[in-house]
């Protein structure tokens, strides 16, 4: 396994791999790796025989009060990781390498960026779409990777890949959660025992939810009730959000049917953390 | 020569191309083409050995008050011209080709937009970076050739290939005029005899500036004072900016170093015409 910090190095790697008719996937991340990521990258050697996972934390997408300082990092553990998983490449490009001068030119998604997340991290798409567009032409990638804890990501880079008509086909990985149910993401490692022990309501919030809908229930108000309300229950937990919607044009539902995603954002101290769920039907 | 109209006819078309070895030019352009396009398929000939003319008025770089409905097109006499050019492959995709669903991802560039014709025409940059974009997704060329009568957009393009990364090699070809001076624009065919005499003033008054420049002067408000008293003996003519900066940056010059540009926007009658020139020193 190849792990590069440099561009030039990446594309002529990824050059050599498509000349011997590669099929090249990318799984972009920002490091400290878990099962889910683990879950994108074994996805992504199904379908690709060459794999590349990038680890890079944008700057660009976080906002001026947000952690990027903070975010957890450990590059020495994700390629030990990387390499057991047979991964041939990890990009690891520092900030200089991606941002050599003032990034004046960015990707814009209107319409799915202004809510959910969106509404309360103003420029986080913009900072993910426009890091994601750089990779892409970085890597070249025939295939890329995305999880569905992310869900808003997924949905904003399916739109800029169809808008913008981005030569890669986007694969979207599920939710990988712990056995209590947390889905898994680098920032739980930010929360104690107590706060660990109350984010479960995110996940157990949502499974009331769904639990409506198997029963018959269709009012996309009666399930939001029923969801702000086991919040009320949790005093280590403040909601932002609960949002009902299509998980691919991100447009809001009244009267929910098959297909429709469910998404929360709710604070577990200072940790902000962000899960969903699609019903199914 | 083949002409196409669907996207995936013309991927398909350059990847056999690709497979043969070939390094593959772009020329975007909005068709209704004069000697200034045809220069620039010369330059894609001479850098590159298949040649792919995009012909594309785009809808999204057009203001509400703009010209789109009246912009020039002869598609034949087009097709005719670059066959004789010796030209491979001319992309002709129709609007719901190239944006079948509500465009809600768009490419902006900061900094270079806002001045110079930016300021005038809120929106029009951000459709050509987005729609060049797109063109580039879809032909993924090596090489794209582009006109330095549209400086800012040859401006906004390069910082747009530096900033995401875009594997391509941008080629900026010279203005080319008219026996007597005069820029050559599509939209020169909106003049009547009189107005075609009047839209002189732009490369006279240009002249004029760098005249100035050869005898010594080097304050950009002597120039830009000496621009405006050229327009203002010309009654068809309405000034709308004259600019002096960096021509990669676009940022102003106060005073003029070797390298600098002077660009003009002006009416004629109710033609917007720009030109520019780049002062060598």
């Amino acid at each position: 396994m190849k792990v590069i910090k440099s561009i030039p190095e990446v594309r002529e790697a990824v050059k050599c791999a498509k000349k011997e008719g590669k099929t090249i996937a990318l799984v972009p991340t920002m490091g400290y790796l878990h099962e889910g990521h683990i879950s994108l990258v074994r996805i992504a050697g199904e379908r690709g025989n060459f794999v590349v996972v990038s680890i890079f934390v944008n700057p660009l997408q976080f906002g001026p009060s947000e952690d990027l300082k903070e975010y957890p990092r450990d590059l020495n553990r994700d390629i030990m990781l990387l390499e057991r998983e047979g991964v041939d490449l990890v990009f690891a490009p520092d900030v200089e390498e991606m941002y050599p001068e003032e990034q004046l030119a960015t990707v814009e998604v209107k319409g799915l960026t202004e809510v959910m997340c969106g509404a309360y991290r103003p420029g986080h798409f913009t900072g993910v779409a426009t890091v994601v567009m750089k990779l892409f032409n970085i890597v070249q990638p025939d295939i890329a990777v995305f999880g569905q804890k992310d869900a808003q990501q997924a949905a904003v880079i399916k739109k800029m890949v169809k808008d913008l008509n981005l030569p890669v086909e986007i694969i979207v990985g599920p939710v990988v959660r712990e056995e209590d149910g947390l889905a898994m993401s680098s920032r739980n490692v930010y929360l104690n025992s107590e706060e660990r022990e109350a984010a479960l309501v995110l996940y157990r919030a949502l499974k009331k939810g769904e639990n409506l809908l198997d029963g018959g229930v269709r009012s996309a108000k009666t399930v939001i009730e029923s969801i702000e309300k086991e919040f009320e229950k949790e005093p280590l937990a403040r909601l932002q959000y609960v949002y009902i919607c299509h998980p691919e044009t991100l447009k809001e539902i009244i009267n929910i049917e098959k297909g429709a995603m469910i998404a929360v954002a709710a604070f577990i101290g200072k940790t902000r953390l962000i899960d969903n769920i699609l019903w199914e039907g």
